[in-house]
């Protein structure tokens, strides 16, 4: 295979800082018709995509997304939605009965989603754009809804920037292929493993950074104190949840 | 961008006949090196994946997903987890105390797992191989956790048969780029709407074969009387919860 496409996947770096130069419509168009190749359950392409351009939609969005730097900056928004409202409509004019209003209907719908944004971002990457995912789209996910007036089945699982990068950022590391690839069976690890599969990660200059910025004794802390506390996990959860089952998905067994 | 790109993303199809041709130590290396790349939440990498080649193992996990032809004769199967099983273990002996054991945590990891999953997917087509989601994986979590012997806080999410196409089938039917994009705010359906962008879907022969062969009177009935029943949502939705709750993530609210 050539060159370009080895670089598309192994040079790739996540985007945060944009041109000001704007997604065209035909561009975007192009980038979903390459999307919508995607495998997906049954081929009932169960997902959504809303685009945000506008100035003012956009502002109205960004709190949703805390306004980040990587929010701010992007000419375009795309809003990913586990979507099983379209199939639902198309379903009952026919004389069929859907009934797609549980957690296994929610997670068919987000895996059909996240596979489809994931390679919307490839095809983006592919044609010199760069994305970043955007976290917060299962933190906010209630304003999001609202913002977008997305109906009844309809669910965001994921958000990106999109936009011509402004720059190249380095490449962040990643921990070694033993750490998470098993052959045959999953291969418990000893606590000597684990300390060898994060050495690289812990030595990098920006981590120990992280630490001492942080005041703590280790990057783990950085994670479990400050980054992505328990707490802050409990309070997500529940706002997650109660999100999806206002669009009509009984996560909860009665 | 070069013509093999765009090929790569718009002529690409599901395979689920696969020539005998083994996939290589050194192939599978390239490929988990190049899906590695793909952003991750807090770029924790909460996730693992499970290569499925000798041919006993095969037999033990086959019945989870069926036995469909599509497993059977694949050279190799990857079972993609969400994990946040080795990262807690790096937080435990670091003095930092991970709880990552709700639906947030679990979500975060399925993200995580689903956006490497399909970059490997597209990685591997790259490279000349073909791949088949089976959707069999969220069915029969129970018994893949137990063959697999995934630990807690690790959760399978998305299966996939890898191997060379032993040929190219046709490539199937998408629904119109309108049908899932909407700008600015999720445009509402009329009747009208889902009539024109369900027709291409409904006129084709293979879909009219199966309503005729299934009995029914319509496409959709095929899928919501047939093929994806409320009854068996129901009951996968039970049976994936009860897996996920057992590996240590709390779904249901107390």
């Amino acid at each position: 295979m050539d060159k370009s496409i080895d670089k598309l996947f192994l040079e790739r770096r996540t985007i945060r800082a944009f041109a000001s130069r704007p997604v065209s419509d035909d561009l975007l168009n192009e980038l979903f018709t390459m999307a919508a190749r995607s495998s997906t359950t049954g081929n009932m392409q169960l997902y959504s995509a809303v685009v945000t351009r506008d100035p003012e939609k956009k502002a109205v969005l960004g709190p949703a997304h805390f306004n980040q730097p990587a929010y701010r900056n992007a000419p375009a928004i795309i809003t990913f939605c586990a979507d099983f409202h379209r199939f639902s409509l198309w379903a009952e004019q026919n004389n069929a009965h859907p009934d797609y209003t549980n957690f296994h209907s929610f997670m068919v719908a987000a895996i059909d989603a996240l596979i489809v944004a994931q390679t919307f971002c490839m095809a983006a990457e592919a044609k010199g754009l760069g994305i970043c995912y955007l976290g917060t789209t299962t933190y906010n996910a209630d304003s999001i809804i609202s913002t977008l007036n997305l109906p009844s089945l309809v669910v965001p699982v994921a958000t990106i920037s999109l936009g011509y990068p402004e720059s190249q950022p380095a490449q962040t590391d990643r921990l070694p292929l033993a750490s998470f690839v098993h052959q045959e069976e999953y291969q418990e690890y000893s606590s000597e493993t684990i300390t060898d599969l994060y050495a690289e990660k812990e030595s990098l200059e920006e981590n120990q950074r992280f630490v001492a910025e942080n005041q703590k004794e280790h990057l783990a802390q950085v994670f479990t104190e400050v980054r992505y506390t328990p707490e802050s996990f409990e309070q997500l959860s529940k706002l997650y949840a109660q999100a999806i089952e206002r669009q009509g998905f009984k996560l909860f067994a009665e």
